[in-house]
């Protein structure tokens, strides 16, 4: 893969501060970047390391300023990032068709351009939209549809009734649709509530790797349009994760959680069963969300409070030691007035 | 399927208020239901949405009326709600036999009613009880006994010398019996400890997705009758969870952690090596549990304090601000006092 | 298998205290052991328990002694425990070659004596050395390289370009290589940055079960030689996990996090993004590092402080009702003091 900045910019509708003719055979770091590389300067902090960089490019906002060096210059420059990373770098891809090695059940449906990897099992009554790509040691129970242009990645467990949208990448070890985690004592001993209901995830979604979304008790366990989730994220049965959150890893959501659209939730975060957190709400790392909270709030702790009265809460404890004693002293004045006081009455 | 109230009373030993010959053709949400089916009502704020919902019936505890309507009356209606859903909803099942494509080891033990799915690897010396089912992708390295009618799904990974019972699920992704962590130092590096000895699950055990249980380091880890793993739950060498313990989703226990029987540990909770938490102990999402827990207590921090202290402190913290402000305008009342008496003594 | 003392004394660098021709046909525990079964005694705590055990001999270190028992003294008994350990358990292996069911790539490189099990991918461009092994289910997909006497468990998944050392372990159910979580917002959805770097894993590292490490999006993601992972972990994008480092189980790191060597990490703990942990550094369990860490420190909390002090808050934490009270008493007391000076006064 070759460009001139010429090229680039046509494609990220760009300008060129420089040479046009530049030729640009890769996007990379400063620490790794060659005489043909372009690299990514997204603050000014960065300038410095730039302009000691042998690179043969920069992509740059409309502030920065690179001296004497070619720039490429957009309004957003990680946006124009991704589309040239794109650009020299094809996604991971299959080799086309069904693999010898895979099973596919007779009754399933796969588009003639889906690809399948190599052990993958695909059970009865599955469909594979067109472009779609299963990767090896991946396992589709039953009933499952992967929309078109999906990437599903190695050795993923998707249970029976479970809606995949178009779009979307799943990646490895993740386990869509197992039972959510319901029982009911009987005096004696915990007894299983089946768990009978799907999971749909949306358009263009990303699940991360090693991820668990449990299907509903009754109904449908939803991860909607956009959503991204780093690894490790655990969804409990019965929530809805609303379009375009971000839950970044090791969260868990404990069983019916409703999340709003564009929340975020930071690492760690955990929730309380069946509360519902609002649109454009972030909650900060490791806080328990132990009750609903409204729309565009920020928060932490558990419960969660305001974040930056937490974070003031947070300074005062680490002085709780000093504070601790201060009172005592106090106590000992007061007693001491007190005490003069009534010797001064005697 | 399609069953008559009265039939269902039977089985669930209830009793029909309205028509015991209307017909139930599934068990469903009150927003999903429909004229033939079944809904439950487990508690009074639900009875304005039965009210409003067109099922046909409704399952109610003894105290609860949802007036004029067709009523299954039972004692326990959750456990009853368990019944009926199982009825209509056969848990997930594989074809019978041995899929062509699986490999299991000449030594191994299969009984002729065990089912074994697609790339399922069945290692030497291994034995399947009756009834079991082993789902795609699932490796069984050595020596791994399985009972009767244990389901395991997809993509799970057994070490060798474990031992599951009868009646046990183990969701996808899960992985037993891998090493536990145990190092020693020589001076240079950590070298590894070999852990040799095995892992065993009871009878009536639930292991969620994506779960680790570490093999001891000599001896056992268990996991006995009746526990419920929820997703993510890591156990670690040589812990023993006593019988019909709760661990909820990212729940973590260090080596040689030992639980009595129906401990409930609630989400994201940790706990310190060797310690031991008494039965019918429960801990507080996110807690820390650095220290052993006497039985039959309720806990919260780290480390863990009376549950109700832990909330008051918690909410005192939310307003260490405040308090610290109040803090040093005491101290500066004091000092006036204190100025104006020395003063006064002028 | 059967040693005598005096040939394990060989081995371990220990001299034998009693019958040196007593034999030794296993490392047990306590509990376990029987008349020609060795215990290690690690603690003067456990001298009672071993006194009283049926156990042939003992390992035990400079200063302990099991009264008119035969022993085996060394320097670090612990050390001496893990060799002996693998004397009597060799680690679990396959059976040499590659097995039918696997599927190798032609293009990739398998050295003789590496060992593929069942239902394995290679992909294209995949290198294995010497004596390593691929256990069932593992999936390589494209220009992966595996050093040699490395062990890969069942159902890893490791996307392309991880480069992973000599003599480490990877456990069952990891993921290697997956995207780091990286969008960039256009004002209406997240937009994927792509994840073009790779992951090289070092020398000697071990990686517990269900881990995830994630690609870098340019450059490499390190963890480097003598690092041992517990389960559970994750590493974001562009992390280097310096040598010899301990990351126990449900750690998480976000991308850009850089640990120097020989720094632990409890389980539990999170890490903001592009911060450093100097070497040596402690932080206790449940931590959330959001700033930077000197080297060779022990902190809690989060922020983390000085883990004494920690200890110290916590424990005034969990008196704050108490102190609330008492400056609430104290703000009762100034008052009156201010007000009978008033009175006083007049």
């Amino acid at each position: 893969m070759e460009k001139t900045l010429r090229e680039l910019a046509q494609m990220i509708a760009g300008s060129v501060i420089g040479d046009p003719e530049a030729r640009i055979t890769g996007i990379k770091s400063f620490e790794e970047a060659g005489h043909s590389d372009l690299v990514l300067v997204s603050q000014a902090k960065f300038l410095k390391e730039a302009s000691e960089s042998i690179a043969g490019a920069f992509l740059v906002g409309e502030e920065l300023v690179v001296k004497g060096r070619n720039m490429l210059r957009v309004s957003n420059p990680k946006l124009a990032f991704a589309t040239v990373l794109r650009l020299f770098h094809p996604p991971e891809s299959l080799q086309s068709g069904v693999h010898p090695t895979a099973y596919v059940d007779d009754s399933a449906v796969v588009h003639p351009s889906a690809r399948v990897g190599a052990f993958v099992y695909v059970g009865p009554g599955c469909s594979l939209g067109g472009g779609c790509q299963i990767f090896p040691g991946t396992v589709l129970l039953r009933d499952v549809s992967v929309g078109a242009e999906t990437t599903i990645f190695s050795n993923v467990s998707i249970y029976s009734k479970v809606e995949i949208g178009s779009g979307t990448i799943i990646h490895a070890g993740s386990v869509i649709g197992s039972d959510g985690y319901g029982f009911v004592f009987d005096g004696q001993q915990h007894v299983k509530i089946p768990q009978v209901g799907g999971v749909k995830i949306g358009n263009q979604v990303e699940v991360g790797a090693n991820c668990c979304i449990d299907r509903a008790t009754l109904g449908v366990t939803e991860v909607r349009d956009g959503v991204k989730l780093d690894n490790f994220v655990h969804i409990g049965h019965n929530c809805v994760v609303g379009e375009h959150s971000l839950l970044v890893a090791q969260v868990g959501l404990s069983g019916g959680t409703r999340l709003g659209k564009f929340v975020t939730l930071a690492g760690q975060v955990g929730t309380n069963p069946h509360i519902e957190i609002g649109d454009g709400t972030v909650v900060m790392a490791k806080s328990g969300v132990s009750k609903s909270l409204s729309p565009h709030s920020t928060v932490s702790g558990m419960p969660p409070i305001e974040h930056h009265r937490w974070i003031r809460s947070q300074i005062i404890y680490a002085r709780l030691p000093e504070i601790y004693q201060a009172l005592k002293d106090l106590q000992e004045e007061v007693e001491r007035l007190k005490q003069e006081r009534t010797n001064g009455a005697d």
